[in-house]
């Protein structure tokens, strides 16, 4: 094939890698830690039932759901979500402001377009989800982590990249629950960085903040998002019901200023014309039948007691000799095991001792962070996170000089 | 807001456009012979409400088209789907030349990423569907028709194009039942086609065959798609489920060498991750359940009598002012008027007659057509179609001095 040159710089996603490794392993006996999958049997199946019920049963709504739609997305949804974003999120918006998206990726995909000229300079966090940042590879951009520590971005080191880097257009964030490292920013963290951004030489810099966990808080005060307490229109929000209800229906959201979502709009018409209108049907359909506040609080309470056991496994099995991440809300625990030990090197062994995770070096831009790993606790029970995480130990125990 | 240079380049759906125009008139008298929109009333309603209850009925089913899946695709479809296009399509293939896509729109957008440098051209019949290839708009690439006659791309055109124009990269064609034409290539041209783009001069050149039109033959022989008698894999083929079961759940694939696919399926990892499982799931189980075959039986059946319906009404209302094109298949009909009126100028006065169609100018990369405009006989009743014809042709005529 005849490619063109940016297919130089587009590759694959690791964390999906891995995921084919598994699966071509075909092992019965793997304990995943590895995914990002919420836990199956909390999807809202018998409500989703109900409402695909309706919606098939009557015909004009069948057919309307199963017809073409608008590429700004089921104008009833879009009311229901701007609502749900000003009670939830408390922002300043209405349906105006949304666009329906195939998942949050399309979202990083859709504003990537919009925004990055070549060799662009994207700055993350470090580490962050680099993953979902291979939409912005087409651009043929360059992403550079800045460091983070336990309240968020740290603000000097950003302030630094901000004025040595050449050309940075787009910050990417996830200030909730991140992936990989489960960390929240503190409100002071968040405050500050929107400060920093609000000066007037950074004017030509937009904020794209990730915020698929944020309402899977189990732990602690509400904090509210960028996007919320952004004054100066910077910040560029993508959602998703991925994480809250099930992530098979793809029926994300960006939000961001009137105009810039109309000329997002006119990328998607090319992108996929739309999402699809059947599971935004299902979607409008629950939201206007149940009580998502209560579903969201039920995926919270059983994902606290799973990450509590996966922090007192490690704790007990592993607490002389790694750093860990003690997480308020989302799916993910972050790992620091000894320097010396490279957790992609040691993944065929976990592997063989029947546990997986994601070695950590995928998570950063620069390569380094090869004694770092995610896990995953939203996916697996209770006895297979206190199982995984033993037999994690073995391995990592069995490389300790 | 700081864009990307590529969006001065980028614009809307002009189709979606004439569309949003229509719905802010909110008129309900309106006939519209201007969408592309297939019979609703044809969906399988039924048929999915019945394979729906089957899915979320049984819990490992549920969970499964609710969860994420992987970027390719379900792989019990891509099974079904490559044994009916070796069967239906004649096409010599596996699952492995297979990627599930958001519709044949992210088809488009896929392979565009991965071929399209800065500046190269791109050949498409003249005139064709401009509106789909808005995904290309990103990089930036030059648009060019090539003359059609009765049989398809005119050969002798196509080749002085391809020694005339700059770093011709892609052919973009719809042999069948084109959009907005509604022409079927002759088996004869396919083959003149394919055997001119097999020099070796050509190598650095691909074909994207856009089908999703070409199981509607209502009248005469089935001809064999491009994909099935290309010898040197050279073309990249698109196919459907919206024109023969609805659009609403926008499941589309492409097919192509592993290899290529491969590649597509890194660059969808990035644009939307995957698409829809839970519509994957529907499909699957629908053509495991049901006969597909009897179903894309009906469509046609149906789409004849509407055809031959707007031609008879177009004959008697306007026989000796206009020329339009007889389809043997498909949802569209071409129109040309006395070449003084201007279609998108005459627009604004069909509406106020309420009836509606897409002017042809659309269509063309030169702007050229203005005396042209594209009509749909799917979406309409039969008695809709005539009055609407009518409506036309009052005011067609009216223009007429």
């Amino acid at each position: 094939m005849n490619y063109a040159e940016r297919m130089n710089t587009v590759r694959g996603s690791v964390i999906r890698d891995v995921a084919s490794e598994i699966a071509s392993r075909n092992n019965k006996e793997l304990i995943q830690l590895s995914g990002g999958l919420p836990q199956g049997s909390l999807f809202p199946i018998k409500e989703l039932k109900d409402v695909t019920d309706l919606i098939l049963s009557d015909e004009d709504k069948a057919i309307e759901s199963l017809q073409y739609g608008l590429t700004k997305g089921d104008t009833e949804l879009l009311g229901i979500l701007s609502e749900r974003l000003q009670k939830v999120e408390k922002m300043d918006i209405d349906m105006s402001n949304i666009l329906i998206t195939t998942g949050c990726q399309q979202g990083i995909s859709l504003v990537s377009t919009a925004l990055l000229d070549l060799h662009d300079t994207v700055i993350i966090e470090k580490p962050s989800y680099l993953d979902g940042l291979n939409a912005t590879l087409p651009y043929e951009c360059n992403i550079v982590g800045v460091d983070t520590d336990e309240e968020g971005i740290v603000i000097r080191s950003l302030e630094r990249a901000l004025d040595e880097l050449h050309k940075v257009k787009l910050i990417y964030v996830i200030p909730n629950f991140q992936n990989p490292t489960g960390k929240a920013w503190t409100l002071d963290r968040r405050l500050e960085f929107l400060e920093l951004l609000g000066q007037e030489k950074y004017d030509h810099i937009h904020i794209l903040e990730d915020n698929p966990y944020g309402e899977i808080r189990f732990r602690g005060e509400f904090i509210p998002s960028l996007k919320s307490l952004d004054k100066n229109n910077k910040v560029i929000y993508l959602g998703s019901f991925s994480k809250i209800m099930c992530p098979g229906l793809r029926v994300g959201y960006v939000v961001g200023e009137k105009s810039f979502v109309d000329r997002l709009e006119e990328i998607k018409e090319g992108a996929d014309l739309q999402s699809n209108q059947f599971a935004q049907s299902q979607i409008r359909e629950y939201l206007k039948k149940y009580d998502i506040d209560r579903h969201v609080q039920e995926i919270r309470d059983v994902y606290k007691v799973k990450a509590d056991v996966m922090i007192s496994a490690i704790k007990q099995e592993l607490g002389d000799v790694v750093n860990y991440v003690v997480p308020d809300g989302g799916i993910f625990m972050w790992m620091e095991v000894p320097e010396y030990i490279n957790t992609s090197a040691m993944l065929s062994d976990a592997l063989d001792a029947n546990v997986s995770y994601i070695p950590g070096a995928s998570f950063f831009a620069d390569g380094s962070g090869t004694n770092t790993l995610r896990l995953n606790f939203s996916m697996s029970s209770e006895d297979q996170i206190k199982e995984g995480i033993k037999r994690l130990a073995g391995v990592i125990k069995s490389k300790i000089s």
